[in-house]
């Protein structure tokens, strides 16, 4: 039998590991704040910038139809390019993108097109829990990765979120009632945004 | 002239902090990581959760057009139900949520309703950079803060993101080209989910 030399525990890695300093305090409300941030959410990142004549959310038309014609473009960022393969068939895209300017959200609001409060998922405003803009607008031409674009509603430098095509097959019904719209669309066209809805 | 004892410095909170051992990797990877995971990140919360017959990608129609009337729930968080007063109004509400299901994002596709690939923003596939899917349904009626809706092509128990009421004066152009849509979009009854866009 040969003699075994005892191991000497606390040089392995692992024991070295427990015997240092506790995490500090620091690095462990770091860590909270790490999962709790991610606790529920979801994580877009803008694919693009939308470039239009609106710079502040005063006086921006309130929806595409109000808007005249005002042309804008869709700077879509270099790494997606490739993804706009065959858009420029279709005559108009759906722009989905974030209220950047949006205040807090409120559940109730006072819509540019009435006097009357409606639930904020009754109106298309800006200051909803998750502060998602969806515009329909006209496409012309695509160059490159550059979309250019008319009946934008769209404040400058607002982070696009995705595009996609419009199709009349999934995107427009029959039969339609509009509750609290019905008889304020007459509105539309003098609407514009008053910066009720801003941070 | 009075003496003046020397300070020292070793003892003020100050100095004390820069003797201490320097931030450790742990610490600093998790601060670059908690950076890093902010940077340019747009994050939404659902608001809700959608219900439907539909357990699995494979087999789910495609757009709510195919889905010959399927009835579904949308069961927007009570803290959010003062956000729907009104929308029953709407015989239609627009959907938006987050294609949790999604594999990741590929920017050509072969779209469900076609055998050749096209860029993934010419397309409403879900594999998208920021998987926002969005549905026109039919509202039948709201129960305190669920919506009974049809025409639901929606996976069960995806998030939703957002509720916005439909409005053809908003969302519904004229004169429309629909790009590789076109001669496809009487594939449209058939055309079911096979999987190919799934995690």
């Amino acid at each position: 039998m040969e003699a075994v030399a005892p191991r000497r525990e606390r040089d392995t890695p692992r024991e070295r590991a427990f015997d240092g300093p506790p995490v500090s305090w620091h690095t462990f409300a770091l860590y909270i704040s790490f999962l709790w941030s991610d606790m529920d959410a979801i994580r877009y990142e803008p694919i693009g910038i939308i470039r239009s004549p609106f710079r502040e959310p005063e006086g921006t038309p309130i929806q595409p139809a109000a808007t005249r014609g005002t042309a804008g473009t869709v700077e879509v960022f270099q790494r997606y390019a490739e993804g706009l393969k065959d858009l420029d068939g279709f005559s108009h895209v759906i722009l989905l993108y974030h209220f950047h300017e949006a205040g807090p959200p409120e559940l109730e609001v006072r819509p540019f097109m009435d006097d009357a409060k409606h639930g904020v998922f009754a109106t298309r405003a800006p200051a909803r829990p998750n502060p998602i803009g969806l515009s329909v607008v006209r496409l012309l031409r695509i160059d490159d990765n550059v979309l250019h674009v008319r009946d934008v509603d769209i404040l400058d430098g607002t982070p696009l979120l995705d595009i996609k095509p419009y199709a009349p097959a999934f995107d427009v019904r029959g039969q339609i009632r509009t509750g609290w719209l019905e008889n304020r669309v007459d509105r539309l066209p003098e609407a514009t945004d008053d910066g009720r809805f801003s941070g």
